[in-house]
């Protein structure tokens, strides 16, 4: 199995380390698994604008998935 | 438009709480939108054991996420 751990990853042709929140649409996390053992982040951009692997070793991951939260909860108060 | 906010949700049949995070296999996070005014947070299980959809408010669908960073961030000193 040595050389074909990423046989199967999405992520294939590079990763961007940055995405501005408010362009995302849908933000998917791939655990690691069999299939391929590195976890990914696929950003969906809106408006078309279509899909971008993000870095999930970069710190800016994990703050847009706090920012998206947040935006959650100060939209949740003002409905 | 009023009352039409939930038309296109994916999560109108309840939510949970709590997902095991090592049962993970894939996570999604729908920003709000014009079709769904709500965030919504899908998790797909492992092993075919289907999808839930994770209550964004519920303080632990914030520390799932931190908790599958953080498991990235522990596997890849280990690779």
């Amino acid at each position: 199995q040595v050389g074909h751990s990423k046989a199967r990853c999405l992520c294939l042709n590079g990763m961007v380390n940055h995405v501005k929140p408010v362009l995302i649409e849908k933000l998917e996390v791939y655990t690691s698994s069999h299939s391929c053992r590195n976890m990914e982040i696929i950003v969906t951009l809106k408006n078309g604008e279509g899909k971008r692997c993000l870095n999930p070793e970069a710190p800016f991951a994990k703050k847009t998935i706090e920012k998206i939260m947040k935006k959650q909860k100060e939209c949740a108060v003002n409905l």
